[in-house]
């Protein structure tokens, strides 16, 4: 599938390089068991291990929830995926998925100190997948899926939503929705517009566009102004090829097409593949449009080129050379520490829309000198070139889990006090 | 289930009471997740997720095997149990069984560096157990079977070990049996008999007791010299009730009792529950026996008792508070160190016959400063009284690993040379 010879002529070769090298030096992986409690002598492992342990056995045994307190389970999370739909690389399978969510275990450790374990299943259908995640949940506290496919993810998710009391959350859905809401919301005010009031195109019906639009939607966009569009063109009331999930988010409409649904439009979402959009649509938006390009590493069009075309536009992509990153890491850390910390049986919509807020709220505060630093930023306001904050901003710790634990509590699904 | 009022008059309180604290404070649980990469810049974070980290992704999609070069599969032991035979305790379910599991996965760290995930399985049937632990497999390089009760074990053990290509190994089967040989050959040594002339009993046939009948069959012992003994009397061929498993013990005798079998023995094996041996059991068994009562934390006969019966014996329990505690923490740390070594696809009777042979050749040297200052002896020597290695015996991490790897490349299971 890859040449190594000819890889060296491609200029991502030393990126891939150094990344092959990180990935085997100098052991295989990226993660492991961090022993938690002294295990040096034969009294610590009479403790951890018989005869000591069979009195936490039994404890629990007679009272289910003293697993939280006498096991990792509820900071532990299980980053879970089938390999269908791996990064950009489509179906892989199990094993080859196994990098990503090591390193996803990696954002979890490192941004909210969240224990992982990466799991992938070779799962011969949805339903095995299902039965396969109930069946191992009793060791986690939660449950990141990853890279799962549309339209399966939704069955998926739902599916183990109802079945399971530890909430379940499929990150490429919701956690990506929740980071564009909140630069949207953010985008649109600088803009001068409204949710309620905007225009929007969706270019990609997978997991991302289909919560995308949910959650928008939730945060008072009008299902009549969001078109959605696949490899087909607009998803439209008239179209028969669609699933159950894309015909939730089908309108009546004459358009077919990409371009024509970018005619007038206020915003564009794009989470579908590179180069997809051209200068001529972005020059047929209304006034002061918002164009969140999200295909990665390729961009549905490349900053430089849209502003080429009009400089009255506020634009974020997925990557994290130009301003703006949408990236997932400034929400799933944060969120599942937030529902963690309070025992939320589940993550809701209150608790994602919480996200949203705190997230563009930190956007909106003053920039403190060791995020500047981080950076190698002199200063950074909020405006067209900062409508999200950085990845590397600690008040993320700060703000977005509290954030997040009081809309479990307020909307009933939290099984602890926030004093926790 | 446990009065902690009651307790408070209980000897073992004190215990309890330091193993609840030890599992619950700081956090609670005793493992978490080892970030074993640089993650602290962006740059590493671009290596260890996207984008670097499609690199390893379409590698391992085109070559398999690679995954043990990129990710922790090769290092990485899942310790999986049902929670059906949880220690002592029974069944008490998959949630209750987290707190040994996460212990066997401190063993596993502390003992051989190897990194572990605790899975607990509520599984309706063995069949979905089986089903679910080789959809999860991709993930692992080897899986450690715990607490599954007999029968299910062993056609849980059989079908897995036929259907992946990594080892699996039921520690309460070949573990326990591979100790119990290392100690036996070594006690029928020091008492001038043979294993093929001697005469045993092994009282209980669960997973340890039918894994130790035939582990000592191919060592030697002679099929009619082994009765077996359930709490229905001894496994002989004419009882009606046999499972397909008791019945491969089965022998043809008049006897039908533990106290007819004993008499002449000159071995008894207890892997059975406390207190089922009597002074007058021992007294009956031929000249210089082996008694090994090995049920936790009573055994079936306390060495005070046995030895005040007569001076002959060689005993062993499973307390570390006696002499010669068969512990299974001599066995599988090492074992999965040797077979991952080498990327054994399986772990043979030839792999555990080599570790049986390097515990054994162990316990017969010198032992070391350290080691005795481990323990606060000032001596220790090949006898009665010290016919196994001890678990502080950093030789064993040497020995045993390296023995178990030579075996399985040996016997054509490695997919790696020992030089790797």
């Amino acid at each position: 599938m890859t040449d190594p010879e000819n890889q060296a002529h491609h200029p991502d070769a030393d990126l891939n390089r150094q990344a092959l090298d990180f990935h085997a030096q100098p052991r295989p992986g990226k993660i492991g068991t961090l022993i938690t409690k002294p295990a040096v002598t034969q009294h610590d492992l009479s403790l951890a291990y018989t005869p000591g342990v069979a009195e936490p056995v039994r404890r629990i045994h007679a009272e289910p929830d003293l697993a939280y307190s006498y096991t990792n389970k509820g900071n532990l999370v299980a980053v879970i995926t089938d390999g269908s739909a791996v990064l950009g690389l489509g179906n892989v399978g199990a094993l080859a998925g196994k990098p990503v969510m090591e390193g996803k275990a990696v954002l979890f450790k490192r941004f909210a100190d969240i224990d992982c374990f990466d799991i992938e299943v070779d799962a011969e259908s949805p339903q095995a997948f299902i039965e396969t995640v109930v069946r191992i949940a009793p060791t986690f506290g939660g449950i990141n899926l990853e890279d799962i496919a549309a339209p399966h993810c939704f069955e998926i998710e739902q599916a183990l939503i109802e079945r399971l009391d530890i909430p379940v959350f499929h990150d490429d859905q919701h956690g990506t929705a929740i980071i564009i809401a909140a630069g949207l919301l953010n985008a649109l005010e600088l803009q001068g517009k409204t949710l309620a009031e905007s225009r929007l195109v969706v270019l990609g019906a997978g997991a991302a566009g289909i919560a995308g639009v949910h959650l928008l939607l939730a945060l008072g966009a009008q299902p009549d102004n969001i078109l959605c569009v696949d490899r087909l063109g607009i998803i439209h009331t008239g179209r028969e090829d669609l699933s159950p999930y894309k015909r939730g988010v089908a309108v009546a409409t004459d358009k077919r097409t990409l371009a024509e649904a970018m005619v007038g439009a206020d915003v564009f979402i794009g989470v579908s593949g590179p180069d997809l959009v051209t200068p001529e649509m972005i020059a047929a938006m209304a006034p002061r449009p918002v164009v969140f390009a999200l295909s990665n590493p390729v961009p549905e069009i490349r900053p430089d080129v849209a502003l080429a075309v009009r400089d009255d536009l506020v634009m974020a992509t997925g990557r994290s050379d130009y301003p703006n990153q949408i990236n997932n890491v400034l929400g799933f850390p944060f969120i599942f520490r937030g529902a963690l910390d309070v025992r939320a049986s589940r993550i809701n919509q209150a608790m994602q829309i919480a996200a949203v807020e705190a997230l563009r709220a930190l956007a909106r505060e003053p920039v403190p000198g060791d995020v500047l630093d981080a950076y190698g930023l002199k200063e950074l306001h909020f405006g067209s070139d900062y409508i999200i904050p950085k990845p590397f901003d600690p008040r993320l710790r700060e703000r977005v889990p509290v954030a997040v634990a009081r809309a479990a509590i307020d909307s009933g699904v939290a099984r602890l006090s926030s004093d926790h």
